[in-house]
């Protein structure tokens, strides 16, 4: 039975990769990363759902990072939260320096000391414009790195690299994981509803749209009111 | 000029490194993991030699994650030290899980947040039998990891990487830096003084012995009875 560490933000397509992972019958651990973030509601998600799914989670806290971090609306508080398009230019300001290989080198560890046979996570094809280190560039040299840096392997999993938000959605319908899809959160605004406005609450919602999959998610009626499904752009 | 993270142990190696980069008149920044070591020792050398030189010195605490990084004599205090020399078997034990790569990620995310041309990091030829994450195999794949891992590009430098540690000395005395390479610290037992006969300790003695440097540690001086200088393995 193959053995893996996924890195597990609580949102929507790690938990897709989470209910994938699951159905392959492989023993899994999730890692969730609170590296400073705004807030904390994605990682009550992330434990709620494993919770409720038996699987065991831990949270690695790099909050001790944050002055390092300095310069994304993420984990500096004086930068504001971009609204509009997750592809627009002003999406940026959003990433956190580094973030993916501080993610898979902490999950790496883990896995090297469990002797685990893998880490994955869920970069995807919408990804790449605003993160570069979601990029084919970055994850094919981070994966041979990752094997080479110790006598025990580790293989780099990201099954989802070439897929749309769309797909992820489908994927994540075919393995049954409406509910669980429902409790995931994105939401750059951490409030307790998703706004349905900022830059991942639009991409979210045109996922479930364009993979004409339902979205039970809770959002703020008020989102949705001033911005039809009609007119998100995909 | 050239502007540099490095990645600083307090240890002798990065020591060095550090001389030969303010040698080079490059502006530099110097960081310290603490990842959870049995002791602070070789983090208050590394304190005291940036104060020295003028050099800004930030620690990055990592030690949140020591629950996932068990197994290791550097940060399990149920794993006995190691005696002996370095390159045997039983130094596998001081290896922590994928901590190349950790250091490496923080230090990048500093240098990208910085918008900093480089890290440096003082991986040379004798590490490379114990630790895979100093060889060339982990090393270049994640060079161009860092280098493609945002919009800003870091070089990652690894000047001593084909250098054994006592040519590594006589750098180190090239740079006149003979009195800061005694200020170093590297002994695993983390006492005031420098054991003389653990692993590192062994190689430290050897490295200025065949380079034929004087070396100035203070050594516990019990610890240079039992294993005389000409009874070191090289």
């Amino acid at each position: 039975m193959k053995k893996s560490i996924l890195i597990y933000s609580g949102g929507l397509d790690s938990t897709v990769l989470l209910a994938k992972l699951l159905g392959e019958k492989r023993e899994v651990k999730a890692l969730s990363i609170n590296y400073g973030q705004r807030h904390i509601r994605e990682l009550q998600a992330a434990k709620a759902i494993c919770a409720k799914l038996g699987v065991e989670h831990r949270v690695a806290d790099l909050s001790a990072l944050t002055p390092l971090l300095a310069g994304s609306s993420q984990t500096d508080k004086t930068v504001p939260v971009p609204h509009g398009h997750y592809a627009a230019e002003n999406m940026k300001l959003t990433v956190v320096p580094n973030r993916n290989m501080l993610m898979l080198a902490v999950a790496g560890a883990w896995a090297i000391s469990l002797k685990y046979d893998s880490v994955a996570y869920a970069a995807h094809r919408g990804d790449h414009t605003v993160y570069p280190d979601c990029r084919e560039e970055f994850c094919k040299p981070l994966s041979e790195a990752l094997w080479n840096a110790d006598w025990h392997h580790v293989e780099l999993e990201r099954p989802f690299l070439l897929y749309t938000k769309a797909e992820i959605v489908k994927i994540g319908a075919l393995n049954c994981a409406q509910e669980i899809m429902a409790m995931s959160y994105s939401c750059y605004e951490g409030g307790e509803l998703h706004c349905g406005l900022c830059g991942t609450d639009q991409e979210r919602r045109a996922a479930f749209r364009d993979a004409n999959v339902p979205d039970t998610t809770k959002y703020d009626p008020k989102g949705l009111l001033e911005l039809p499904d009609s007119q998100l752009v995909s």
